[in-house]
């Protein structure tokens, strides 16, 4: 276990000269011709007059398109850059080089096509109606970096509008990694999900994603906090998608603050950047798992944690049990494209989530409960796992 | 000269082992990370925690956009499908193939990035709505393919509303090349442009620009033909475009059929699927010149238009003297990036013509008016041509 280095506060300001700014000069992506084009007969095949046999053959069968363009296996990736990393509303061009190495991840963890597109709207209807007015160009879409809870709405009315997946990675990436880690750490130490209460700090996208599939995946109970603290149908300042979960979680009737809430918890979930201190982490119960996901700086130092609970992880990769989406994006898109699936449907998202926990499932320790984001088995096998789901759920091979 | 041959009119049917449907299985493009994203720490810098310096830094000055990302020299091929080569409205998925091959031609001929953007709507407005809420993304915006009238009016308010080169390549690459290749035909038969007459037949995207392009390099007289006869002031019917070129051009007060006009005239520019009968060829003036266009069947075969004319060209690549998009939009997007260029103007545009034509002025045939497509030495000099024009015209180094 490395010393944790608390994170500085502050970025370092923009220098030229510094290894990250060189290496993003030009940008990250380039586009390439798959075939030479080098002389006549290959511009009369690829282009005109060739291809209009092709176009007029997808004007007679649009399911052709699936196999004579690339937008069956493409993805874009969509943001407004409300919500890019820890730097909030940042604004579309300065969300493009996130998205471009969004893009770059989707081809060295799955082989995916992806193309970054930034939006310079934060309206929901406007955003709403632009992603279905260019979604004839892809065959998903990854939405990123946009803030709650605007990005539950955007969602799911393009998941009703479109043929083809939409996912939210801030919300179901870090949920699938999450409940895959969640269900090693249970089982290493001696538990099911069933038996274990959560307590998730943070109700924003991926708050409520991890409340979302931690009670698909059938867990003993949970509390949801946010910054006013726990989440109860008693509040009167909560928005529709708090008021939903309201009713679906909390079944022990927690009404105060995060920290009451932690007292005698088994997990703690934290996606938010609030810290919480050591009395807290100490009031859980024995055997306590703790995730401090916040990035760059967990809600609790690991250090501290590891005084007092069995299994630590947090989202920082100088750190053992890293929680990264990178685990399930490319294989939950792979998998989909596999399968030709036009949505990916709950039990896609928790077969990932099985996919990905899986595969350390031999080898578990305290310090690794989950695969490392360069873990080749990773990719193939969520990929496989969301095919098959896709096949199942009978959303598979239906694009037009 | 090759022996015409005329085109079929039906095209071949679907036949998934042809070497066209072969070579565009799964599509003509693909995206590649610049960077190897192959251990933690390549990831740190080009992903998180590194690229929030990044994004940061864009943030506090948005010009830094420009070199740290991808966008600058990014295009974005959009059509709605609606004028897709001879095909028609034929919608997004079955232009997709032609923008691909468009992508591809943007990168063997000039090195750019570009992405090809179907759209699933064919209204004006919303049209113009996307793009502008897309464009944060691109660094310039290739119209493509977008039915006439529309594509006017599309182009005009995108250019007032973007910070960043728009260009209809249907009408402005068509124009250049026509502009290029008929400089060189006076030049061939001892006139300058002021001393031509020219008879355009087709006033849509293509139609409308090269007269457009003409009058202003100082054409002598000209006149536009749609499918009801010579375009005049005297006419109820015209679009707004029409109108004002009616104001604009035939100066001789032609307002009979594109026959009559013709009669006598030095040049006929056919950018419509129309055809021409040999009398009315037979009937220009000594010395004619005739460019027929029309693609894959030219207004008048090029064989029967030798018995009258000086010079001839076509659009098709088995023939010589194609006039071809290729030789002008490579170009004209790489010299407006090489600028920074927030605009194309009509003098960039003029200049590029020039270019192209200046490749050949010293080796003029009446069957070599115009560089070859493969000519390499076309783009570098449209480029730099642009580029030059560009910082003439006070549009330079603008970008947001």
């Amino acid at each position: 276990m490395p010393a944790f280095e608390p994170p500085a506060f502050e970025l370092p300001g923009y220098d030229p000269d510094s290894a990250v700014f060189k290496i993003h000069e030009g940008g990250k992506l380039t586009v390439r011709s798959t075939l030479p084009l080098t002389d006549r007969e290959a511009l009369s095949l690829a282009y005109t007059p060739g291809v209009a046999q092709v176009s007029a053959a997808i004007a007679a069968d649009e399911s052709l398109a699936a196999t004579y363009t690339w937008r069956s296996r493409l993805v874009a990736v969509i943001s407004d850059g409300t919500a890019v990393l820890g730097l909030g509303d940042i604004g579309p061009a300065a969300a493009l080089p996130v998205m471009e190495g969004k893009c770059a991840l989707f081809e060295q963890f799955a082989g995916l096509n992806s193309v970054p597109i930034v939006l310079g709207t934060t309206d929901t209807d406007e955003i709403i109606d632009t992603i279905v007015r260019i979604a004839p160009s892809f065959g998903g879409i990854n939405l990123e970096d946009i803030s709650a809870p605007r990005c539950f709405e955007i969602e799911n009315r393009l998941r009703e509008l479109l043929p083809i997946p939409v996912f939210h990675d801030d919300q179901h990436g870090t949920a699938i990694v999450v409940l895959a880690a969640l269900r090693n750490a249970a089982t290493l130490t001696g538990r099911t999900l069933a038996d274990l209460r959560v307590v998730i700090s943070g109700a924003g996208a991926a708050g409520v994603a991890c409340a979302k599939i931690l009670l698909a995946a059938g867990i003993g109970d949970l509390a949801l906090a946010d910054s006013r603290g726990v989440v109860h149908g008693g509040r009167t300042d909560l928005n529709p998608v708090k008021q939903e979960l309201a009713g679906l979680t909390n079944r022990s009737g927690h009404t105060g603050t995060l920290e009451s809430a932690l007292v005698g918890a088994d997990v703690f979930v934290g996606v938010s950047a609030g810290a919480v201190g050591e009395p807290a982490i100490a009031a859980m119960a024995t055997n306590s798992i703790v995730f401090a996901l916040a990035n760059p700086t967990p809600e609790v130092d690991p250090l501290i944690a590891h005084r007092h609970a069995a299994v630590v992880a947090t989202g920082r990769s100088d750190h053992p049990n890293q929680i990264n989406n990178v685990l399930a994006f490319p294989g939950v898109f792979a998998g989909a494209f596999d399968a030709g699936a036009h949505r990916i449907t709950e039990a896609m998202k928790l077969a990932a989530a099985t996919a990905i926990g899986s595969v350390v499932a031999a080898e578990l320790r305290p310090d690794y409960i989950v695969p490392a984001p360069f873990d080749e088995r990773v990719a193939p096998a969520v990929r496989l796992a969301v095919a098959e789901q896709a096949r199942r759920d009978g959303v598979a091979g239906e694009l037009p």
